[in-house]
């Protein structure tokens, strides 16, 4: 199949050699000149604009987006279908929100272009070796382009997950799921870190992950961040996040399901953004006021 | 090696057996003559008293405990160790309190007899297969019971953590862990089954296992799950729970360790074993007090 492949970042990158190497056809696109030409230098065809982009492609065309979620993802959108015509097809493969890929459909159903959202896990790595991907969208127009799906991903790699939206949606969660998962693997080194036992965290990581019961790919992770730096001495706690563990949240309220613990994986990772905190200062003033316990001044 | 086995239960009689398989002789008894019996026809020695048991074994005798953590442990525990000689081995491979294990191996090594506290990884089928072990206790002495874990573990499977405890508080943690993880993958499906799309949860389990970030034996576990009952319907969800979750949460308040995710875990737990609670019942009544607000009666 011929693929136009528009942003090379990490993921894009990774994803057009993937499919180079399962014989596809990959013309790529991005607004950083020099990623088109590393990707050149791998052998893609590259090209200056979306213009050319889609020219290049024969129709009906298969066009898939792999740029940052939010406005970039919504310009691209833009520019790109306005180029479009009935029966192209258009793959959102970023981390959009579920609900504004419901409206792109809907909107680019107005014009006959099919489009499909994408939810895509794995990392880097995934992305070149065979990625984990849920699809949402049109059931049949997926038939088309299912034996890209098939190409790109592990065995079992790939879901169509139902109508506009579920593709996106389920990724959503399963980031709200690592944010828990994440964060009781944190907990639990945190205890060991607490105690008066001497711990080899790699090993412990390790046997973790030989037959153990909380075996998983984080805990592979785990051990190979411990097996750099024995005590992640070089690195601060700061845990950044990217906007699906909150979407997550915020969906759990929408839907009045009581998801405590992957909220609080969120709010750990906002407690951890700041050095000291207003609300721990308004309880040290309290307690001070009604109790007059001490409080720590600057 | 010839090992001394006390408790057939579910562990340990896949344990006997697995040690059987690896050239080990056993010695296996419990209190329920049925298990005797049992084990006996899968080719092991089975003896009728603890006292026989040590009877049989060379010195210095090395005997594996597999009985249900507290009183029954403790028991046990002074039953067999009135039994024994300086020199003698004893491990514990249930789930005890690393606490009790401490102040066990204290008190048997007045007696000259070596205690191991080791956690058990991995349920029924590891047992048999190919467990993860964690083991604390004397460092010299251990090299002298290491091939059994060797040979009873999966490759990478079996740890010496270190002082006595620690075996049991790694396994404890290990627990706790588990809790978060567990509580994290049903609030996504919570939350997928709360939302208007239709999923298949059996096939998103599977796409999470194959090259997602979240993939992990657990998630394989829930894969199992769905394919035997499609949306769980005959189940409650009642989540019992066995202890080591209550202990992490207990340590890491000993500690003055945040864990908010493994504790929130816990009372998740507490919470599903109650179909209403007093704690509803007060915010009820309040908001009626302040705000008018209405009341369901009984």
């Amino acid at each position: 199949m011929h693929i136009g492949m528009i942003g090379l970042g990490k993921m894009g990158f990774n994803l057009a050699l993937n499919l180079k190497e399962h014989n596809h056809t990959v013309t790529a696109f991005d607004k950083d000149n020099t990623s088109v030409e590393k990707i050149q230098a791998e052998g893609i065809n590259g090209v200056s604009s979306i213009e050319a982009l889609v020219q290049t492609l024969p129709k009906p065309r298969v066009i898939w987006l792999m740029v940052p979620a939010g406005e970039i993802t919504e310009g691209v959108i833009n520019e790109t279908a306005g180029l479009l015509e009935a029966g192209d097809i258009l793959i959102d493969g970023g981390n959009s929100n579920y609900k504004e890929s419901v409206r792109r459909a809907e909107q680019l159903a107005e014009k006959g272009i099919y489009f499909f959202d994408c939810g895509t896990s794995g990392g880097m790595e995934g992305a070149r070796n065979g990625a984990c991907t849920m699809i949402g969208g049109d059931e049949e127009v997926f038939k088309v382009i299912e034996p890209l799906f098939k190409d790109i991903t592990v065995d079992n790699g790939y879901l169509y997950a139902g109508k506009s939206g579920s593709g996106h949606f389920l990724k959503m969660v399963h980031n709200g799921v690592e944010y828990g998962m994440m964060q009781a693997i944190a907990e639990g080194f945190d205890i060991l870190e607490k105690s008066s036992f001497d711990f080899d965290y790699e090993k412990v990581a390790r046997v973790w992950n030989n037959g153990s019961v909380i075996r998983s790919w984080l805990m592979e992770l785990t051990e190979s961040a411990f097996s750099k730096d024995a005590k992640l001495d070089e690195l601060k706690g700061v845990m950044h996040s990217s906007g699906e563990g909150k979407w997550t949240v915020e969906t759990a309220l929408d839907l009045q399901a009581a998801a405590p613990v992957i909220t609080m994986s969120l709010m750990m990772r906002y407690r951890s953004l700041e050095q000291d905190t207003f609300s721990g200062k308004v309880v040290a003033a309290l307690r001070n006021e009604f109790g007059g316990h001490a409080v720590e001044k600057k």
